[in-house]
């Protein structure tokens, strides 16, 4: 049995952005069952939670013996276990890392930046000189998907991990109006986000934060 | 053959730090024979070069009909190949894939933004307020990393593809010094480096420099 760790306790700026829901959204999409163990913000600070995330964050999975943290690196985990997420030939499964890791390594944190200027500034004048050049950055990595993403569906025209990873990035920046900006980004993430399978992991997410409320 | 797409333009800020380094580096430990193709900054921005590398940048890698992107990526492509790199269990590859995304995504995001601030500020007394900050954080993150990593000589004990992306993350940090004050990293920087595989990655992408000067 696959068991999702994830937390609730987040306020309203952050649920549904949670990293939780990237691990939800594949697991739907691949129609395996899993069941969810919550940990409070105290649980993620212990040594034994550390133990699998030395991060002390969310979201981590076990299945039997195998325990695994980073939500990307779930993702390629049960992108093993499905054509559903992952091709199977040795071409598309390392285009589909290659892809992944431009998601969690290049575009996100760049987006990061920029959220962390706009929604949680901690010298918010020193920050506001630097948002252009968090904006640019943020901006041509952006450019450089929609020329890959082009005419096609998805990131390899079949729906893959991959797109789990970009539409969250992307989702980082729903504060803003910069996807709505550029037609073939807005127009893929609502294809994404239309998915049924998404829409069962964020009904899930949001029906966690409802629970602990 | 497996070619290796890199540049040799780099000025003496970041020669020794460019990220083909970590490829020269698996290629080496694996022992696997490949050819470099270097690609000049006008090249890179060519949509015949973009066409496989989507954001411009370097390296890339391309074997028979198989081309990708994103250093890390190729890590654990070449990790599938030999288990110099990568364990070959279920659970082994997922938490040596697991290691390879905390380095790629959670610890070298972080210290790229204190690089960014020390050595290519664009607002200097903007970005010197809020080095505090991102110095905080960098702490952090290696202080998870120094307890993860506890008397083990590598991540997962025995030296995997993590090891070349977390060593490679903390080495961007060689104009402070901040590795030297945690002992168990600054050690594991130096097991890191003195491998053989390590200096033979150093030396072909140091020649690499001094042939196009």
């Amino acid at each position: 049995m696959i068991t999702l760790y994830t937390g609730n306790f987040h306020g309203t700026v952050s649920q549904g952005l949670v990293r939780d829901i990237r691990v939800r959204w594949a697991l739907e999409e691949a129609d395996l069952a899993y069941q969810t163990s919550f940990v409070s913000r105290t649980e993620m600070a212990s040594a034994d939670y550390r133990h699998f995330q030395p991060f002390a964050k969310i979201p981590a999975l076990a299945e039997g013996n195998v325990v695994l943290f980073e939500s990307a690196a779930i993702l390629l985990y049960l992108g093993e276990k499905s054509e559903a997420l992952m091709p199977n030939d040795r071409g598309g499964k390392a285009r589909t890392t290659a892809w992944v890791l431009a998601g969690a390594a290049t575009v996100e944190p760049a987006i990061e930046h920029l959220c962390h200027i706009d929604l949680f500034p901690s010298h918010p004048e020193a920050e506001q000189i630097m948002r252009p050049d968090a904006e640019r950055v943020v901006r041509t990595r952006l450019e450089a998907v929609a020329d890959a993403l082009a005419d096609k569906p998805y990131l390899q025209g079949q729906f893959s991990v991959a797109d789990i990873v970009m539409r969250s990035a992307f989702s980082l920046l729903r504060h803003t109006d910069i996807i709505a900006g550029y037609p073939t980004l807005a127009a893929y993430m609502r294809r994404c986000e239309a998915r049924p399978a998404y829409q069962r992991a964020l009904a899930d997410h949001n029906a966690a934060y409802t629970a602990a409320a």
